[in-house]
């Protein structure tokens, strides 16, 4: 399956008063090498691929992340992203951010495909992942 | 050993498309907790206590969340936040973020008490905890 | 007209590694701050005043901020917000952020009443403010 | 004088719940140019670059947005900045913000040079850019 590769740059903006990465922003970096990685798959914006597939994301639901090295800004960072697991509307993504070859950040996703609830437009409710997504993983 | 607890307004900037919590806006949440609760404790901002105990902060090693209910912007959340356990320089803290009672996430954060190394100012490591510290979060 | 003040406490987060606010997030404050304005003048939150108004929020159209002095992690600040104008589908805000009395941001924003685009769904588009949301904010 | 064009997809976590970009996010994304153009002018990171000049960033004091379409997630931006002037210890930047080639967001900025106040580290004052980064510009 998969494996999406994605290089940034760590932003002073991105750094805390100790000089290095403010943890949460971790996961927004993470959060965006996931739609990349969608992205990829399906060739559309998530923008597009929400639309086409009539949901409105995949919210996380578990996240794990251990942080073994910081990081600072200036650094040349790799992050590695790939889907561990696809069930009926959940899935499992794995994420390595890497610098100089080492690995400084490891987070494991549970994220669920989430639709509007067509009894409370306010509210969204969990839905099957379409077989054509899991496919084009697949085909990747 | 103290419990604290902060009222916090879902702000329509943490929130994403989808019109709920944008995931990593909880981790900054809890982030100014375990702070507040710091703070609250020893009696000093933490601009003050990072100084009066001579070390640079408390770096996230290891975070685990799950959410269990999305939030939305206008929606008045309670935050509860805990040290779980004091160990020689690192520590847990949990989080419980509740709306009208509900729980909605949870949060199992594990850091280490971080100094500048004596021998490379741009590099920070682990340290122990004052004794004093800790006697002041039992006595809180 | 109402003059809506509110005390924060600038967070660790918040800071970059000079050990100060970083500039962009004075900017999700003063937007919070406009959006307490108008719940507290309309007496709803965001999430049901843009329901009740029909309209889907008011985006920024032009923004000005002078930065006197630097606030900090730790610090306790006061923002006061009000609406300098009110015109037909756009209107002016200003905020003043202090810390000890003293002035250390200003702010200048014009926003834009937006709804949805009848002819698009995905475009917005500017809309009259209603006098019902003005007539409050004269009487707040 | 240098223009440095940086190519930017806008994320998901960066756009509120009418779907476009929350506007604080833009003022991170033109922060984050200009230090890449400060890089590549110097031929170092900010990490480097501070402390080879001996001063801790350049705050902002002064900056203007104007924000002319909105942006969503999935859109390819390019932003264009370049220093529009030089002065003793400040310095005006202007970014350009276009999804396809047309003009989404502009913003004007005057940054001061800042280095710790020698008599209390932990305030900051201004002081000479050195003359060496402004040459470095011009031969950019």
């Amino acid at each position: 399956m998969l494996t999406y590769t994605r290089h940034v740059t760590i932003e002073w903006g991105d750094c805390d008063p100790a000089g290095i990465v403010y943890f949460p922003r971790y996961f927004a970096m993470f959060d965006a090498s996931t739609t990349a990685m969608f992205s990829k798959a399906l060739g559309m914006t998530k923008h597009q691929f929400t639309r086409h597939y009539h949901f409105v994301g995949y919210p996380m639901v578990d996240t794990r992340a251990r942080f073994l090295k910081p990081t600072r800004y200036g650094d040349e960072v790799v992050i590695e992203t790939k889907v561990a697991e696809f069930r009926r509307s959940s899935f499992d993504v794995q994420h390595h951010l890497l610098h100089n070859a080492e690995l400084c950040v490891e987070c494991f996703d549970t994220r669920v495909w989430a639709a509007q609830d067509p009894n409370d437009p306010d509210k969204i409710k969990a839905k099957a992942i379409p077989e054509e997504v899991i496919a084009k993983f697949k085909a990747a």
